[in-house]
């Protein structure tokens, strides 16, 4: 029984405020990544809605529940290619919003997520924050992981996913210029330090004057680059993964003498104040806001 | 007030079982670091003993206790320069060995870590597991996080250091080949998710077949590399590091419309699964060492 499957991250530009294109231009790209035998394709954050909104109001026509018109469309496209996608949305959820990104396949909505760590930036400024834990879905066989963009700096994310047994983590993003550190080393070591499969899709364009920088890309669970976009420009790249080398989480280096695992070598019983509330310190999370 | 200091990373090679050339070698750089006006200088693991010992009984000659005959010689060498330093090396206690590292200033032993996270590879074979918390010490002004080798490939690691109020967080290692990626990554990632600044130091040469690949670097709190060793070679660096810039946790990157604060955005209430067994799934602590 094979363990590869083929999966693409599509850094695309998207119109702000214009589903009908976004969804439109999703489609062509499916069609074109389904041609080549692509199991999962993975879009960018908000890339059904675009992500500069300055109140709720302005960005709640844009937004939709889950499952509901945009899911519905989405699920058409996977449906007409036999395939799965993972796309950025705004959530509506009576009169919240919610940074959604869900994973579709030809059955319908498989899973959704809402953004659990929210920046002061964009549509971020008013949404709910994530009330859903992290949580790991099946796109076909492989066992996919997903969270958004900021929930990258907080390492606990794909932590969480991992020891739920993803295969492949996937973050769609809307990385703005200071993001270049995570551009280009993010990737490797959520994949290295999990033993997993970890792909950012980021956006290029811009929006109301905030540039986009692409730089995605997707890591092997050894940390190595296995495809990536082409700077800033538009570009859909394809890789080949093998969930056999996410699964085997024990790595012998040299029997009897180096062997390491990454999931079970972790003590738990260490890392209390990960989940505590720590009330005194300087970077409390009581303190922390309002310490400058 | 100043918050800037400089330090240093001592990226070097150990002979393997001689105390006496290892503390002489270590005096002889921070002659020169201290010299140099450098306020803390980081040694590689086991760098007063060498790693690759094949059984606690062959080990135990080249340990000592802490405080004991090895630190009151580096204690000497920071009175000597009115200076800080970190060092690997084998602690022993008893029966057992912990593989340590020591923070050791004019006044004597400051500090002492016990490696949490062991491989199996070396000494880590047989050492006992660390059994005291990540903790922070204080280094003149500087408060500093140790942990060692394979922690850096545990985010919870750094993580739990950060939240206590680490400026700097210091990894002394030993990696060997297939470490590749964490010498290229590991300390950009670190010092960005945690926002302060980050000094892997590793050692160069072989030991028993093993060889060390170099790579040490230190990161500021952007994830910026600001100063690094010359590839496999021994090499020693310095940085200026500025305590503000770890402890300025809140970034203002566009007034009103775009602000982060990677530690205080943390939402530990959704962290549960980091700290708690758990008893099912494909990679839980129980099952995953034997999954394959």
């Amino acid at each position: 029984m094979t363990t590869t499957y083929q999966v693409a991250g599509a850094q695309i530009d998207i119109r702000w405020g214009d589903v009908d294109h976004n969804i439109r231009r999703m489609r062509e790209v499916v069609r074109s990544t389904a041609e080549q035998g692509v199991l999962l394709t993975v879009f960018p954050e908000a890339a059904v809605s675009g992500y500069c909104f300055d109140n709720l109001d302005e960005a709640r026509p844009y937004s939709s529940t889950i499952p509901g018109p945009s899911t519905d469309r989405l699920a058409d496209i996977c449906k007409e290619f036999q395939t799965y996608l993972v796309a950025g949305m705004l959530e509506s959820d009576g009169d919240q919003i919610f940074n959604a990104a869900v994973l579709v396949g030809p059955e319908g909505v498989i899973g959704s997520y809402r953004k659990i760590h929210l920046p002061f930036l964009g549509i971020d400024r008013f949404a709910a924050p994530g009330n859903r834990p992290f949580q790991v879905w099946n796109a076909g066989p492989i066992r996919v992981g997903i969270h958004i963009c900021y929930d990258g700096s907080f390492p606990e994310s794909a932590r969480v996913m991992a020891v739920q047994g993803a295969d492949l983590i996937v973050l769609p993003t809307n990385w703005p210029p200071k993001s270049e550190c995570a551009a280009e080393h993010l990737a490797n070591i959520r994949a290295h330090e999990n033993n997993l499969y970890y792909m950012c899709v980021n956006r290029v364009g811009e929006e109301r004057g905030f540039r986009f920088i692409g730089g995605s890309k997707i890591c092997d669970p050894s940390g190595e680059t296995i495809a990536s976009a082409q700077g800033t420009d538009e570009s859909v790249f394809v890789a080949t993964i093998d969930l056999e080398k996410a699964r085997r989480k024990r790595l012998i280096r040299v029997p009897g003498k180096h062997e390491i695992n990454r999931i079970a070598d972790r003590r738990p019983e260490m890392y209390g104040p990960l989940v505590e509330r720590i009330d005194s310190g300087p970077n409390s999370r009581q303190t922390g806001t309002s310490s400058d």
